[in-house]
């Protein structure tokens, strides 16, 4: 249901920020994407968007209502989500960003996400598993032996095995510090994992031919916290070396956890080395676990904010169509009940809920295109201070392109629901279901209160603030270059003041670090995220009203002007709201440190 | 699963409010009351508690996974459901406050909401249906006929019949002018009521012997608008003179909603005078059934947000015992990963989540218990005067009482789960589903959007402003009665420059409504109530931070103090919001009202 309103302009969004922004037509110019032009990306988006609409789309109600459940030690999952899958994987969408010779489409990883962002819209839940894959072969690539490299990266690539991610333990969620899965060593070199983990995405179902886990665990004798933790390959069917199945590892299911939403998704505990040894290989070297995990987190925690963002696109999109089309009530200034009544979007409240949406997701969605073309850059970077100056950018936006849009993208589709006022509260729209798969990208990946932490913590101060410092100057040039248009005056203005205010707050905040008040320095790190968030986003739309107005030079597209009236509310609307997160933390607020416990 | 996190302080939250805050002791000294004592109160309050943790609170996960189904004409729900509202009718809770010869208790109206506030937070859905019997006697008590009364309003006070409220029809849901069922007038004086309503809650199920619908139709030649609309008394059974049934009347169970949640409500699409007539009862006169529906408003808005209020409570408590609990991670000035690692309440920003929860709840408690106060003042009022200033300022906190708790309730069950983790997110915790289940109260008896226009463009300004005049009085006069403690200073002083923020707020937009700009006016109604609301609780904090000190002159109760530390908190973190609001206010923004449909 109300698949064409998620999809009708899709192709225009994606393309707009592509090329009208981000100018991503410039790397088919570079020497690693010489062999690709517009056109080759064009199509892989269009039939990407095509796939999600007429397959990905329509069973996502199902996945929904039909929750992965246990038979034996077997999961069953709906039929449709292996068609969906199987499909997928036939489109080589699964390696799209590798090279040719990997078996890959040698696309931009820019590319890549903008097709991704179009499943996330459909069915966030059956596109997690070959999300959850990409980023396992990430890791394989970059950090695997070529054993491992041989045996498991071609078949997880054609899509044949998939693969996960192992990090949390049943009390060990956000402080992976505290793991205590075991790896012991063994004569042939390889490894016995022993312990159990928990919420484990993918952890177990047929819907592959094997399971490539990589799994955290510690090896006796490693120092505490995470500089003892290692990484180890555990497949669910051992392989031997000519390809062939050996017989199942000692990886066993323990349970499901139900949740709220994201249900296509199974969610697993699983037990290792409990019933039979569970074998695998070390990943790199002994204690560089988190290492490797972190590299991979810039394209994970990127990839969970772009989801979320796309379930905000998706009930965007619904609730516009619903807008347009329900007719309920008459203009305040119409008072005879006689004359017809109106469509709700010629209501003012549902039009600052459609446009609030609207600057969410297509805010959120610049942001993440723009991350990947990071990624992108960072691969193609022709000196040590480029790379250096894309990797600071990249770093600091992560936590940023993480938590702001799994929190906007969510109010957006609490706003959807609210325009379909009782009809978004059924099953019989998808809504609520956006609603409830949305509510989970806040919590994993690191929750949102992580993200602020790494960032404050981390990432504003690391190098003397030097990737924050090139955040603001990248900012800055932007407005410098935009400036000179007039009708781009009140946006600089504004974005010049948040920065201005930005510096300011940092500064104190660096000023309380200094002085080691670390916890005084961190006690509002959420709400700094928030508002560097809003200044990044603003900086987006900044970008994107630059961008339609070159368009309306030769053009008189509406939905042109309609990013610069969007860009416009984002600035009255919500750029105001970092006043008073400026207030409070340059206060140095310390209200919930001095909270005595037993006042809750 | 955690009631007891959920009750174990209700008694103390709800004692703090109705008497510390509150003094409804003073009650007990007027002549309506003057047969009651606060020992009745607390019997019957700590009764309630008691009733809602121990059979209401067990059963709301089975009422939520067992929704309601169509067996046939039949309507199939859990019996847990119907031994609980068994219980409740034998505890005489359903007529509680009306007086003793018409079967109730006799209890003040502010007593039975704070038993209400109990149901609610137990079990919402299971709540709703006393609820909604209690919204149908009143009305019928006000302006039924006496033979209306005889026949049906002792039954519905014994909780024999469940009353409904049968407004909304299949396009007709914010816009009640445009209703379309007909009532034609029969010669023995029923009337034949013809047309298909839609979302109705208790609109069929075997709970009760009887239900009796309350039902909006207009009469053939009726004006246009809710000028043309009648009330009718509707029964599911004919009930004869001398009390027994007659056969059924012609309401059909059409289909059933299936909700996100609140689904132990069954909610109901219904045909009246489908198959077989469906005979009615006029209320009060032809024409005036707005009027009489508008009546009763007060009453139920107040308790929608009362709901949401008790909601967010719920989950507040679930998650403030999760916090002391669960042990993750170290204070970030702790580097060292060999120290044990603290509980979760002990970081800033998990404290920061409980404490927006505590002042979103509390503060949403406060203003609902003096809302129902206000209700019994208006029948204590001893003078003209006195009548018009307690309704004046009903009716001006009416649709804030609804809305702000709405908003509020349900972030402070979004914090809930983000405290939970994963575990929030799935079935095994309560909170996802106090999180979708109060997600309706946005929505119905009026949206949001509605209140925020009901609150602008009729309370604000209705008698000339005299009832938004009373409230900054009101305000004003509390700021000025607590000024004397140096410990108040920092909240009365935001408070009263916020007090100036919103009347040069009012002003300026009272200007636009002048000059005939009503679009303009109202186009921002909803940040309007928001800002208000925000103030309307900083005002109730500022009250319980009083109490508190006052309470604290001869006790050393933490409980106390953790209300001044609220009383800071919502001061620092969420008052200073307004600011922003007020700005966009001023600048009569036209930002969504000029945006092009095109341009979405």
């Amino acid at each position: 249901m109300n698949q064409d309103a998620v999809f009708q302009t899709m192709v225009r969004d994606l393309s707009f920020v592509l090329y009208d922004v981000l100018d991503i037509g410039a790397l088919c110019k570079t020497p690693k994407f010489s062999g690709t032009q517009r056109d080759d990306f064009d199509d892989m988006i269009e039939a990407a968007v095509r796939l999600a609409a007429e397959v990905f789309a329509p069973c996502a109600a199902e996945l929904d209502e039909k929750e992965p459940r246990m038979e034996g030690e077997r999961v069953v999952l709906p039929a449709s989500l292996r068609e969906a899958l199987r499909l997928y994987v036939e489109g080589g969408y699964q390696g799209s960003f590798l090279p040719e010779e990997e078996g890959g489409l040698g696309l931009p990883y820019v590319v890549a996400q903008a097709m991704s962002a179009a499943f996330f819209a459909a069915n966030p839940s059956a596109a997690a598993y070959p999300m959850l894959t990409a980023a396992a072969v990430n890791m394989l690539r970059l950090f695997g032996s070529e054993e491992q490299k041989a045996r498991y990266l071609a078949p997880m690539i054609e899509g044949r095995f998939f693969g996960t991610m192992v990090l949390s333990e049943p009390d060990v969620g956000s402080s992976l510090a505290d793991l205590r899965t075991r790896a012991i060593p063994q004569a042939d070199g390889t490894y016995h994992i022993v312990g159990n983990k928990m919420w484990i995405s993918g952890g177990e179902h047929d819907l592959s031919e094997n399971i490539v886990h990589m799994v955290l665990a510690r090896l006796d004798g490693a120092p505490a916290g995470v500089k003892g933790i290692s990484l180890f390959l555990v497949p669910k069917r051992h392989v031997q070396e000519d390809g062939s199945f050996g017989e199942n590892n000692g990886v066993t299911l323990v349970g499901l956890n139900h949740k709220m939403g994201y249900r296509g998704t199974v969610n697993t505990a699983l037990a290792f080395g409990e019933e039979r040894p569970a074998v695998g290989t070390l990943i790199g070297e002994p204690h560089q676990g988190m290492k490797y995990m972190f590299h991979m987190m810039n394209e994970a925690r990127t990839g969970v904010g772009l989801g979320a963002t796309m379930i905000g696109y998706a009930g965007y999109r619904v609730s516009l169509d619903y807008a347009k089309d329900r007719i309920q009530g008459r203009h305040p200034d119409v008072r005879d009940p006689s004359t017809p009544p109106v469509r709700i979007i010629e209501h003012a409240d549902v039009r600052r809920m459609l446009l609030t949406q609207k600057v969410y997701v297509e805010g959120g969605l610049g942001l993440g295109m723009y991350c990947a073309r990071l990624i992108d850059m960072l691969g193609l970077a022709e000196d040590a201070a480029e790379r250096e100056r894309v990797d600071d950018l990249l770093q600091i936006l992560t936590p940023i392109a993480k938590a702001w849009p799994s929190v906007y993208g969510l109010q957006a589709n609490e706003l959807a629901m609210q325009i379909l006022g009782g009809a978004g509260y059924t099953r019989d729209w998808p809504v609520e279901r956006y609603y409830r798969d949305n509510r989970l990208n806040p919590i994993h990946e690191g929750t949102n209160g992580i993200q602020g932490l790494d960032l404050l913590g981390r990432k504003v101060t690391m190098h003397q603030g030097r990737a924050f410092r090139r955040l603001l100057e990248t900012i800055q040039s932007a407005i410098a270059q935009h400036r000179g248009n007039v009708e781009m005056t009140e946006i600089c203005d504004a974005l010049e003041k948040a920065l201005g205010l930005v510096l300011e707050t940092t500064t104190t905040l660096a000023g309380a670090a200094m002085q080691g008040e670390v916890r005084l320095f961190l006690a509002n790190a959420t709400e700094y995220l928030h508002m560097l968030g809003h200044v990044v986003v603003a900086w987006m739309w900044l970008e994107q009203a630059a961008a339609a107005l070159r368009g309306l030079e030769t053009s008189t597209e509406s939905f042109l002007e309609g990013k610069i009236q969007a860009a416009r509310f984002f600035t009255r609307y919500e750029l105001p709201h970092i006043e008073r997160q400026a207030k409070l933390l340059m206060q140095l607020d310390d209200t919930t440190l001095s909270m005595r416990e037993e006042g809750f």
